[in-house]
């Protein structure tokens, strides 16, 4: 049995105690799960968020179920003192704690008088996160202040915010490499913030460079030491985040902190979204409510949308590739023994299982393929299918990721469906930008910014323009349009010619287009591959075309996505 | 002290010997490597390699050190059997031994008469791989036959191999899965093996579900009951494929199966670009040879450009963001402190620290990235930067993916610098893409498959052209050219009007085009960022362009990508 389905609470929890390494400690029956995408997750490469964004990925954690939403860090950022203002009106949060970041006081000021202590009461939220640093060489070098100083910080601090009525979490930054320095110093820092009122100690490995069997012992020894809940942050620079997680947890931390899909700075934070699943569905611990490991996928999608950067299709559970089945040995095997390619029920975690199809599938991956489509295809059907997908994806090709293409060739190579796609075919097209600068002096720039934004805003006249003309039941037919670019006017063209025959076309739309330059085989050079996905109110598909010339690849990717489009509506 | 730099064989192994978790086992002191990319990790979705693909890989792998390399499953498809013939006239390796991986023999066959076993001894590798299923359940349900027969087609398979003179290594599919529910039967398989003959036994986890807690409890047992070696092979669905592979070395694994990047199917395989470092840099055991260490960053970097799939920037020790600081908190430390958020010098492994600029990174970054410009910014140009970079990035602009512009935009702020660019202004440009499909029916196909690739292929004639005026130290050129596309004709219309005036321009060319559609700040709609790799024989930069017209914004990335590359020149 795949490991989802086998628990149910106590019974997995059973399955697992007998396997703890170090065999002293049950493992938490639950764990908290601090999510901190909108603080950490956000110094990501690439990572850029509007406060409007920030307050959408927030209600998406909320939903998901986290315990604490980490929303920013007021003071250091000027948009986060604006995103906690408006969190107060506008967010409504159901399931989360909204924790504003901070650090302690700086060294030799009083904790009430400190700028960023003010900052994060004005943050007015209910819990509050200040990190600290941990090791003594960071204090000396870093701080350049004294270990009883450093000491006196975390103290001052904690108890302040504690007598404004915040619950204090302390981020113990360098806290693993600070034991590895000096145990007695790192520990101090702990019993300090845990004296003066701190809730949950989070030992840091910031520069994530940790292996689990460390963060074991350290963590086992840390747990004698203070009875405050433990909780753990860990980067993914030894690519380990997620195990060390575990790990911890495994010795008696139940707190772990990290990011949606990993996002973070360098390799990112520990994975919430493989964190969560492995915790709860393979260790039996609670940690989002059983009734949402179900929103996994779906929010971590939603999320990676939020943020504008494509999800790895090989992210673990929650990615579009992590139940995907290529082979041909495997795709078989699949239908019979599901557990045998798949560690979970990926049903479970809100993924499902996909068919690939690709030169290497073999014939009878492509006949699951049209099964799954409801493509009634031949023996001989199917083999003029494995010869067409060989040739095309030799020529760059990739069916794999225009499911709606395949979808086309299929039908087109099935007895029952060959006539499916006569709608309308196409004659010529052409596609025009012109551009020119306006005549006259540039206006003047006001500020001396202004001036250096002007070489990619010149002003100036632009315009394109598209004809389209195909043949319709044997009749000719035009159509002319501007757009706001050449897929744009290209496709506004087509739907001139096209749409007063098949009005269904209105509802059909263009999502998303992506374009990549491929090498192809040695010596032919490169060709340009371009994916468009489409929808309509009652699903979505993608369709690809491949040229040397950007345009005629869009085209051929434009037009199967029409008649896709107009397939469908018209089996409706 | 980075944890790299304290390594130097013995000290290291010394350091960690005494946080061994279960403290029994001396780590081993070296580990073979065994990468599969060529067959395992080529199942990945989105991947497909050709022959001269494969066996450039191949030349990478072994310049990497590893010391196996797996280069497919000769007879299951039909280009390994020409990729093994052509590696055996083309191949010259150095450090690796070729491997072909196959099957056990077919139930009730005679293994000198069973095809898959043929085909293996075909492919003429001194070693080879053969799969055995080692859980009972596969046995009875996948390949219906009884347990005893299972046994003996791992026997007589791994007999008639060593009869041949092969090395033979056993991968034990669904090894772990197995054990949990026999124990006996997962051993039997092990042991018939290493009696006929194996000289290493892989354990598989086929589902990739495993944690690293019970990977070390059954790798230890398992270590107790044969005298063989006992090699591992992790997928990553779990998301612990790199510590379930170190947990398995710590209980007496001497072989680790995997692939650079990580690729393969699903959630991928181990990820050797991160194994290798973390087993010899933190865990003191020789892999590839510590003097190819720093050949890690580089080769992960050619196989994914041969494999054609960007490399995750987030992937730890060799993606771009790997040593990536963006935070301005984290940069002025890093200066004084390069442990605090570096576990390692990134030079060990052949990458290096960046400085990322954005909008969050404040003042210090931007005076740190025009350092190691060498572009002189006093104080007031840097603010004007910071405010053109907020205002720009608002507007989907993103110069952190994008060095080029941000020089050009630095030096234009620079008073030492701001005429730098005074090459040539534009005046306007047009492009136009015609097609017409050709005159007459079209040809016949010849085979049924042909008639499917037709709509794809429709026969007809396409051309683009391209006009472009500039000004020139006041005097107006024009330039026409055709091209293979919208932006080649472009970009060949410029070189025409700027080339005679500029003769270094012909030094400089595009070497990559991407394409994003992004959805800006709310209402505003989507706008496509193009970003464009330019390099001379010097060096290499990126350049973008934003807009809602792709067309423009492919020019705003051109303009810039040609600025600079006359820029340079001029400077030398």
């Amino acid at each position: 049995m795949r490991d989802g389905s086998i628990v149910s609470g106590d019974e997995s929890a059973d399955a697992h105690s007998g396997h703890l390494p170090l065999g002293e400690i049950e493992l938490p029956e639950s764990v908290v799960i601090y999510d901190t995408t909108l603080r950490d997750g956000s110094q990501q490469e690439g990572i850029s968020l509007s406060v409007d964004d920030k307050l959408r990925v927030a209600q998406q954690l909320d939903h998901l179920g986290m315990s604490y939403i980490e929303g920013g860090w007021p003071g250091a950022n000027p948009k986060d003192v604006e995103f906690f203002a408006r969190a107060a009106d506008e967010l409504h949060l159901v399931n989360a704690t909204l924790t504003a970041f901070g650090s302690t006081r700086r060294a030799h000021a009083k904790a009430h008088e400190d700028e960023t202590l003010r900052y994060l009461i004005g943050a007015n939220t209910s819990a509050v996160c200040i990190v600290a640093k941990s090791s003594d060489l960071h204090v000396t070098e870093a701080l350049r202040t004294t270990l009883d100083e450093a000491i006196d910080m975390v103290r001052d601090s904690v108890r302040f915010l504690c007598g404004e009525g915040r619950e204090v979490l302390l981020d113990a930054e360098h806290f693993f490499d600070g034991y590895r320095r000096s145990r007695d110093f790192a520990l101090r820092i702990l019993n300090a913030a845990e004296g003066a009122g701190a809730t949950s100690l989070v030992l840091c490995d910031t520069n994530g460079g940790l292996l689990p069997d460390e963060v074991e012992q350290i963590v086992a020894d840390v747990r004698t030491q203070t009875s405050a809940a433990i909780g753990v942050h860990f980067h993914n620079d030894s690519g380990c985040a997620v195990a060390n997680s575990l790990a911890a947890v495994r010795q008696g931390a139940t707190q772990v902190q990290g990011c949606v899909n990993g996002y973070g700075e360098r390799a990112g934070n520990a994975d919430l979204s493989v964190v969560i699943p492995n915790l709860s569905l393979k260790m039996g611990i609670e940690t989002i409510g059983r009734e949402r490991i179900a929103l996994v996928t779906p929010s971590a999608r939603q999320i990676a949308e939020i943020i504008n950067i494509s999800l790895d299709p090989q992210k673990p559970y929650v990615g579009t590739a992590a139940f995907a089945h290529k082979a041909g040995l495997h795709t078989s095997a699949i239908a019979r023994l599901p557990e045998a390619y798949e560690h979970i029920d990926p049903d479970v975690v809100g993924n499902g299982t996909r068919v690939v199809v690709s030169e290497l599938a073999g014939r009878s991956t492509l006949a699951m393929k049209a099964d799954e489509l409801g493509i009634d295809l031949g023996p001989d059907a199917v083999g003029d299918v494995v010869e067409a997908l060989k040739h095309l994806e030799h020529g760059g090709y990739h069916f794999e990721v225009a499911d709606g293409s395949l979808e086309l060739l299929m039908r087109a190579a099935s007895p029952q469906h060959a006539s499916d796609g006569q709608f309308f075919s196409v004659e010529s097209f052409q596609v025009a930008t012109e551009w020119a600068a306006s005549k006259g002096a540039p206006a003047l720039a006001g500020e001396p910014w202004e001036a250096l934004v002007h070489p990619w805003k010149v002003p100036g006249a632009l315009v394109t323009r598209a004809t389209v003309a195909v043949r319709i039941n044997g009749v000719r037919v035009e159509g002319n349009a501007e757009g706001n670019g050449p897929v744009n006017a290209l496709d506004a063209a087509l739907r001139e010619a096209v749409g007063p025959h098949f009005p269904a076309l209105a509802l059909v739309h263009l999502t998303d287009y992506r374009v990549r330059v491929l090498e192809t085989a040695k010596g032919t050079g490169a060709v340009t591959r371009v994916l468009l996905d489409s929808a309509d109110e009652n699903g979505s598909w993608s369709t690809i075309g491949v040229s040397e010339n950007i345009i005629e690849a869009s085209w051929q990717a434009l037009v199967d996505a029409t008649m896709l489009g107009l397939m469908r509506a018209s089996e409706r």
